[in-house]
């Protein structure tokens, strides 16, 4: 343990992320920041601000340096940001003062660390799309392959009618598509250079404030917002929330699977599986107690970021230090999240055995057989008889299928409620969801 | 104060909403289960699922009966939702069994409740539109009017560089702008009938389910999700992550004026104003501390939301019910904020002498001077001096422009730093903003 | 549906509390703060800072004075506060403009708004007491019936080693216990009266003012702080931390009745249980999941009033707004909560048959058995055999203790894994709580 | 930047603490799970559960072998938890298998790793302890000194009648002292040993198994809970729920400084003070930012620890994780919060002159001229005319004391609204605070 699980030793088996966690490191930040400062350069040097050779100098410099994140600590601990620290350790650095001078140039700390922050959100992104994609392939094979698996529907964690395995899975699919196409539409309004100097005006940029700007922009493969971002938070907020909203979706998934393995009931059953220290029996849920926990994470951490858009005046550095605070180990979770749930989508194998003994009680027809009734009778009366049989069944431990052909024989009720006639559309909901998901692999793989 | 002040007779002046407040009573809510009820039995009828003569009875007595809501507690207490109690009254009222048992036909009661949810939400968004458009009609008015009128930037709460007054309004209004654009992305999703019976596969409904679901979708103006939402809950998660979005990005606009008319700065003068109870000199900015309140309310509410999304199984009463705890006061608040903004933007008037006393130290110039003097020495030698005068300037009161044109005679440094010179892009900020949101205003106009 | 469920006339059966909701309505706010405005013009007249008869009008007149809620509107929302409103009104209904200019004599609003608040958590805190009395005495008796009746102790939701129901009922009842422990310490905080003027000094008081906050402190059943509470808001924060780590316990005992009651499971039976709208076998656990439902509630309000403790300088509106816009809401929370949790404990009825059923696979031994055989042969080598075992009696679908039986015979196993023999400390578990809770009852019952 | 911000190099001048910081560092955990199963160890073989032999060399062992952190990292990203593996280490490192197997005997997971957690909290808990002392002491000084200093209190951010500075002071100690107390009463809840087995009965220690937790609690200088708290995790959620109230008060107390400390305000002068990357003048004030962040941040962490309570049956992974995920990271946030106020509450100076400006236009005595001229005509009257009085001033930008004085001549209105005559109680206040912080360090001092 550390102060984060995401930095702990002992964890790195639960939670490391070897794609994503390199990319919240001090190097990262360091080196992004520097790829920032040569960026900003390199336009200003093209645009005529600063000498052409310095931005030369200073471009190919931010590429090259070496910057120990260990020694900017002292001064960042002065000044919270690290930017000061960084000008005066690449001074030292690149011994060049004549160039040095121009590094930085009509910059402030928060254009540099919020443009370092989305050009490594844009890789984060990227991870993002590959996860979601691979989560959303074996959803989408999981759902077809038992589009007509039935099980039990479960309302208030009781049995209530009959749905199958891949409409359960598709529900488990449907916001993860609706947020691979939410994250399609924040991306342009998330992924954006910061330039707008000390307090967001640009003064010292003078006129061409904006060409750098987009100069930059270009440069590293961001959009450009044309206007300041310094205190309007709502690019990092909708992100956030749309981290939360997706992980609360895997969390979701990952709650419907504890439940479907519980001893005794045994739905399916999962690859992996923890042991204990003590119980020799014991394979537990692993993967899906860490969705479940990062997911209440991210609904917790969520709320810092959204209070951090009540970010007061130009720049509200306590707003802006817990969005630091937070941020990170919100992508750290979502990221394993999906992984997580990928891994258990693709290992998991449905017990139609033991889904079928939800049914023998015959309780789950209860609704179908009003209807069949109320063909003969009105539905009042219909549903009155089922409901008083039901609590007879119930109390006597018969099945109420038994009881019904019994009270009401002449009817193939067998075949009336076997479970091809009683899934509904549980299948098309399962092969809809198969077939949207197939497409959205389709446009995301044409980008 | 009743359970919560939106309900109290007490509080009404302050928080009560009269376009808002009825879509979340008890009558509307019953009403609004009717008119779902009654669009169900009318596309059943069209579709030969129940007897058209039926299905027209129906449709207009759930048009012309009325319920009393209390009429529902008892059994409300029971069953946790009120549709049994519905179905029972309906049938009661109408005294007409062979057409009341086609009521309700298929449909289980999340389907009532969501899509008399949905119902409501829809109108809940036209007001949220039309206050959104008046907000931003008067920010871009703010923003335009003092687009040129200098002030300090605050950064960490220190005078910063200049900046004008218009930039500032045009920070508060590119969120609000930005919302204004997501809300019309999320609506579709949002606003979405549910019909997907007892447990999410439409069974009773046969055949013909996607087809009713399409023309009950089509009778209420709502959309056709083409699927079960019952257990997927991004899409009123969604919008509860909007509505917090949107509260904090106002309650950033309160705070910054709380901020600005502080006594012993007064850099603008609200209209109204609170008495107290024991101060006569007193005028309290009561809107802007209620817009700021709603903010953390709602941030704190989103959190139930999130939550919320973590449905288990095919209906997780615990989760659902803790959305109906929350949704009605988010959305109450939000209206509330939206509407206390546009006013305060309406009646505020900055106070140019105020704020132009933040200038007077000559401070707030030491960043343009430092980029003055960089033209004749190395900038970091240029910067150094500056932080040495500033300091002395701080202990000795003395002026820093003062003292800079002491030490660097010959030029015209009252020129150079006046704020027309030093608001840098400050205007333009503020004319964008102006234009974009008219751009929306003319966009959202032709809806 | 109102903006809150509380106030819903439909939701009434559900969640209304006829003890509670009196507390937090509109007259009981006008007439708790005419109580404190009473008891400080007594105060006052018994110290000579009023004149004596004008304090004895004033006090009887708050007694008596009929003020209609809705009179306060206009003014509260030109104020935020009720109390300038309520100072007119009272001296419009008296008139008697001699003595009613010494009504509200050197309070201010928040004085007045705080102790009336308190005053009436006085109340709430005592109907807390004895819901939680009553709880305690079902959940002992629960714990003492059941104290031997084997079930399955359940980790990662899987199961993990034998317990008892009893067992598993103190878990329930210990973090009540716990509650109430903290509640008599937190009281003496919590219930204060607050009497410091317009901004803390109690300037207009004078030197009496101390002994006038403890004249009326005794008047009105409160503590004395002996100083200014109106920006240290801990005590009320401590309150709804408390209410929201209790209404999580019951959360948790919630929680855990519906996994035992599921269907497939039925470990409990439930009394009372919701009817469907459609599906007439349906028993819904209604009761837990409201109790869910409101310890989510709960943690996120919490959220709202430990932010509200971060209250600026001598009064800040934003902060205290926010805590009127919680605090109510999570008082009538818990005490429903409180309320359906010992309804629950007094209705349900274990079924020992199903919870058996849990034990027919002979799994939940396997640490047993590991340690029966240690004394054999190496504890790791015992467990490696028992691991290998279970994993073949998966996966043939034997039993654990039959194949153990097989591969060490001679040994009287049936005996050595009889629930008896294998329930540990569970009983103790069981008995030491119900006699702890007993103890508190005691205690309880001598204040 | 790492996972988290308490990670990270580059933060570590800002955040890191050398204290707090090893105690949850990878190996001090390792550590601690070991001196539990030695205490275990020793326990057992004092009682004759295990060969005292065994026992003693496990016990020695456990203090002495070395354990590489990285080395559990495999098997604990199986498990979820890190004592299988620590166990395997442990056996595979002391090479003595007779003795090894007597290890973690009869022990879970659960037991070793929270009895690991609150041995280290035991020393954190001091560690906070002690800098409350610091700060306590520094606030009491700081309230002392100036007790009498006048300044405006401030309500709604408008100047409302003359405090002192050391009221002002004393309201941020209040709470300080209050958490003292409330940490004394959490202590013995908290700080508990945990021994129940796999699944909370005990079951393979037998009779003994009070005892040997009671030994085991003694060893470690822990209390003996007397039962199973594995899935009552009130203490824990109280733990945290303390941490967010003093963050919280001090998140009030960085709030206020930081409007003091206004540019155009400057009623307090700060020492330290970070630089700007490109504004000379600036002198921000970074650890009142820092402190205001870890208050968002433990507010809304929080959350996490309140909804883990709600631990589902006899060990709910999900939430326990989510504890590992949230409680570090708490403790070093108050840890570093509570320091940087000690810094600031020895490092600030009131700045009188800057304190008297809030007084200049008289406002701020609207209300002690009300109760003045109340002395001649009736209250009401009297605070009509100070009302109107006040809008001229406001409109003239005249001093209200001036045109009270002119109006009403004859009195000697300077005398009577000098600060002396005005500061109310407010420097009882003050050294009333200062007195009962002392008492406390007495107090605490003695134990």
């Amino acid at each position: 343990m550390a102060a984060s699980l995401f930095d702990s030793a002992v964890f790195r088996g639960l939670l490391h992320d070897a794609e994503l966690a390199p990319l919240f490191s001090d190097s990262a930040e360091v080196r992004a920041m520097l790829l920032v400062e040569g960026a900003l350069a390199e336009a200003q040097g093209a645009l005529g601000l600063i000498p052409e050779e310095s931005a030369a100098f200073l471009h190919r410099a931010c590429h090259e340096v070496q910057i120990d994140p260990s020694a900017l600590a002292a001064a960042t601990g002065q000044n919270a940001v690290p930017v000061p620290a960084l000008v005066a350790a690449f001074g030292k650095a690149v011994e060049a003062p004549a160039h040095a001078q121009w590094f930085h140039y009509g910059a402030t700390s928060q254009d540099i660390i919020d443009s370092a922050l989305t050009l490594r959100l844009r890789r984060v992104v990227a991870v993002f799309e590959d996860r979601i994609a691979t989560l959303l392939a074996a959803l989408s094979r999981l759902a077809e392959d038992h589009a007509h698996l039935p099980m039990a529907a479960r309302t208030y964690m009781q049995a209530a009618t009959p749905t199958s395995f891949g409409a359960v899975v598709a529900s488990w699919g449907w916001p993860v598509l609706s947020h691979a196409e939410r994250l399609a539409a924040l991306k342009p309004r998330l992924l954006r250079v910061s330039l707008s100097g000390a307090a967001g005006t640009s003064a010292p940029l003078g006129a061409q404030a904006g060409e750098i700007r987009a100069h930059m922009a270009r440069a590293l493969g961001l959009a450009d917002p044309g206007r300041s971002w310094h205190s309007t938070r709502d690019s990092v907020a909708e992100f956030s929330g749309w981290i939360t909203g997706l992980s609360a979706a895997l969390g979701k998934m990952a709650e419907d699977l504890m439940l479907m393995s519980q001893s005794g009931l045994g739905e399916v059953a999962l690859s992996g599986g923890g042991a204990s220290s003590t119980m020799p029996q014991k394979a537990n849920p692993v993967g899906l107690s860490v969705i479940a926990a990062l997911a209440r994470q991210a609904v917790a951490l969520n709320g810092v970021m959204q209070g951090a858009a009540i970010h007061r005046q130009q720049r509200d550095a306590a707003a802006w230090i817990s969005e630091w605070l937070t941020l990170p180990q919100m992508c750290l979770g979502l990221g394993r999240a999906v992984s997580l749930a990928a891994d258990e989508a693709r290992g998991l194998s449905p017990n139609p055995g033991a889904m079928a003994r939800a049914f023998d009680d015959g309780m789950i027809h209860a609704e179908a057989i009003s209807f069949l009734l109320a063909k003969d009778m009105p539905r009042p009366q219909a549903q009155a008889a089922v409901k008083a049989l039901a609590a007879e069944a119930r109390d006597r431990g018969a099945s109420l299928v038994g009881m019904v052909a019994e009270r009401w024989p002449g009817r193939d009720w067998a075949a009336a409620l076997s479970p091809a006639a009683q899934l509904g559309h549980a299948p098309d909901e399962a092969r809809n969801f198969a077939e949207a998901a197939r497409g959205y692999a389709k446009t995301a793989g044409q980008k």
